[in-house]
């Protein structure tokens, strides 16, 4: 919980919704992920609602392989803006609303970054947040020079040095260097200027930025790290964690854990919040969100669910989809796929059955119910040290962020558990962060 | 001269406008470099006024060293926005005018840089142009974990294949590629994908890109190379060349040799357009004009002077300003000075008006005098082989586009030698280039 007693809120939008099949639902444009509008007009449908913050998630290229055959071709996730030049464009189109994007450590260079997310702060008055990833997929790495992706142990070392460096670049300039006095021909304080001059393993980068501070100070940094190293990155550097957490005991042990390791770093409990995703079937009774979840699934192209068993199970489109799951073997994900066979075993799920279980949300928590249901879980987490607010992430858009803002914003605000006005102008300020000041002296 | 008769135009927008005293000026706001909203309203008027494009230089960190000591604090160059954001932010809130931003094929990856601009391309509705540069300067490389900046060859052979890359990246789809015909669940046609998977001395980069063909089909090319290497990947890739020329002579050179060598990339003259750039200064007299230039060339503060005459002439900042200009010796530029050393000898010229002439324009050609002198040279460029339009550089911003819109664009028009509507709805369609299709069978 946070120390006001109120959840931070967070919109997660990519492609066209977190359900493999959102772009064939009939409410759903199914060329919105290229289309400027459909992005601004449902974030500023989150901006009525007063949400935290939008966040944007990424991957360097297309991540599905095209197995099986065909499976590529039914997928949505072909083609979509970028997410810092969405992020600039949404920065100068909406006022209040938190903006983040996700960039990848690895995959980037520290000045590059420094310098486009402190640009995005000054145009959109102090409401940029950086997402920082360091990539997961060979099919990244293969735009970029290299046959597979980078060692996970050099990927977060790459990373830890890669934010420091951002955060120097950030503290080139006291906040008040520059003075840009006409009469006397003064542009800034030379004692106020800090050149970087990092020499490190990863990176050399002189600086200083050409950017002064920026409306917050310092852009936020999100993270969403699961294992030891990104834990420790997030401890350190990170002002907001996305977590994915399915339920409340694994979700209490993620957030004492982090919250935990804050204590090293000169660091209080409230200076990183922890915000697990949730995808929402929100209904005016139970039938209906039902009835949505399984409309939905049904959309599913079988190619689409078999790919999304391919990597644990193989190749199943041989076989009858509303039959057994048979085990072909010589699967890589061997212990997943173990999982997934006792699962259609003990619930006798066919094929099809399991796919629906598999591809529908991307693996974040679904909650299904009425709002009330719905709140009562978020409280309960929240209130219980599992949450300090939550990343919604709708099955399909606009439409999932139609239903928060009619049915769950509603809710949470009867029960006194989120704001009805931003409470401040820069994204720092409504999370109710503590100021980023550099002024030495 | 362009086919249909008409000049292409753009502004070249920096900072707060060429002059390196610009921010001096009492109407300049001192911050604006940093301010969106300067920007907008600027973008505005230059799309109120018609223009082709709003253009935007770029150096990847402060390249100005301080020579002599002090010049740098009085330097306007150390803080801005970054362009590729500020074009994408732009894009969501300008209509009709173009976009262009600088970005260096030396340190940048192929598929950033496809990825961003195919997205502004989006965003922007069409609009988006890439001005490709090779950097030059030290400083950029030392915020690139180098030393120095690449040698001359190298820099361009990255290069050409950079941009082969990028071009490679924007033909991934087919124009019709994208079906996402929601009943059959087909989201796009399989053969209508191909899959770059570029193998070069400098990049391995195996795509496709995750953007469709955009509503320009490919952004923009535009290059201001002056070499040879330069010369030759305009020719063979570029749109729009910027160029850089003080006489007709020169332009006519220039131009001439530019154009001829299209042809051996199979392209017609008018494939290429050539803008050299002019830094006006109008007034409703010629004595008003002049006024203006003056005012300007005495806010120049002595250690800015000083600092544009330092890497050719030395430090110079011992020796009294209204005195003649010594010959200190030792300078690596030795061309350079000994041409500003002749110049002031037989122009009795001091150190303060050396500097005056050098650091007046960041070297972009000057013209002083009421609209009906510029256009008079503008119209002789334009129909004797030596411009196919112009790239405005005003000294200061946003006065420099008023004095465009109020006084050159009306007498232009007046000679029929502007447009005053905007013909198409993309950059492409304004600047009467071929489309860009790609439709196999
Ligand atoms: C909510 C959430 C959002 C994420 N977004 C991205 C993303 O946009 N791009 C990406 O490459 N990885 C993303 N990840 C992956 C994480 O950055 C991280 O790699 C993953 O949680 C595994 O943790 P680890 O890297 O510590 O092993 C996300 C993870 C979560 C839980
Ligand atoms: C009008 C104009 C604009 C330019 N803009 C930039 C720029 O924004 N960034 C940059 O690094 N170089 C810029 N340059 C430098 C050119 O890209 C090029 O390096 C220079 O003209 C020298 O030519 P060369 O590289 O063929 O030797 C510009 C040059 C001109 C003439």
């Amino acid at each position: 919980m946070t120390k006001d007693g109120k959840m931070r809120l967070g919109l997660s939008m990519r492609y066209l919704g977190y359900h493999v099949a959102a772009w064939r639902h009939p409410d759903v444009p199914a060329d919105g992920a290229l289309s400027f509008e459909y992005f601004l007009s449902t974030a500023r449908k989150a901006e009525a609602a007063h949400l935290d913050m939008v966040f944007f998630a990424d991957g360097l290229g297309i991540r599905a392989n095209d197995n099986p055959k065909g499976s590529l071709a039914r997928d949505m996730r072909n083609a979509e803006l970028e997410p810092i030049t969405l992020l600039a464009a949404l920065g100068a189109t909406t006022s209040n609303i938190g903006l983040v994007a996700t960039a990848s450590t690895t995959y980037n260079e520290p000045f590059h970054i420094a310098r486009k997310y402190a640009s995005i702060d000054h145009i959109s008055g102090g409401r940029a947040g950086w997402n920082v990833v360091t990539s997961w997929s060979d099919e990244e790495a293969q735009n970029f020079n290299r046959n597979e992706n980078l060692a996970y142990e050099d990927r977060y070392e790459r990373a830890d040095e890669f934010v420091d460096v951002v955060k120097s670049l950030w503290r080139s300039w006291e906040d008040d260097a520059f003075v840009r006095d006409k009469e006397s021909g003064l542009f800034y304080h030379e004692d106020k200027l800090h050149v970087p001059d990092h020499k490190g393993k990863h990176f050399q980068v002189r600086g200083p930025l050409n950017s002064a501070r920026t409306p917050q100070g310092e852009p936020i940094i999100v993270q969403a790290g699961a294992s030891e190293a990104g834990r420790e990155l997030a401890a350190r550097c990170a002002d907001v964690v996305y977590s994915n957490s399915h339920d409340l005991k694994h979700a209490q042990d993620y957030y004492g854990d982090l919250k935990a390791r804050l204590a090293k770093y000169g660091r209080e409990p409230e200076e990183l919040l922890i915000m697990p995703g949730i995808t929402p079937f929100v209904g005016k009774t139970r039938q209906e969100a039902q009835d949505r979840f399984d409309q939905l699934q049904e959309l599913i192209h079988p190619l689409s669910g078999l790919a999304s068993l391919y990597n644990a199970l193989g190749d199943l489109s041989g076989y009858p989809l509303d039959g057994p799951v048979p085990d072909i073997g010589g699967q890589k994900l061997r212990s997943i796929a173990s999982n997934l066979l006792e699962m259609a075993r003990t619930e006798k799920l066919s094929i099809r059955q399991l796919y629906q279980r598999v591809a529908s949300t991307f693996w974040v928590r679904l909650a299904i119910g009425t709002a009330s249901d719905i709140v009562d879980e978020m409280e309960e987490w929240f209130k219980n040290d599992g949450a300090d607010g939550f990343n919604f992430c709708p099955a399909i858009l606009p439409g999932g962020m139609e239903d928060i803002s009619d049915l769950l914003i509603p809710e949470l605000r009867r029960r006194g558990l989120f704001r009805d006005r931003y409470e401040g102008r820069t994204l720092r300020e409504n999370l109710g962060l503590k100021p980023s000041i550099f002024k030495l002296a």
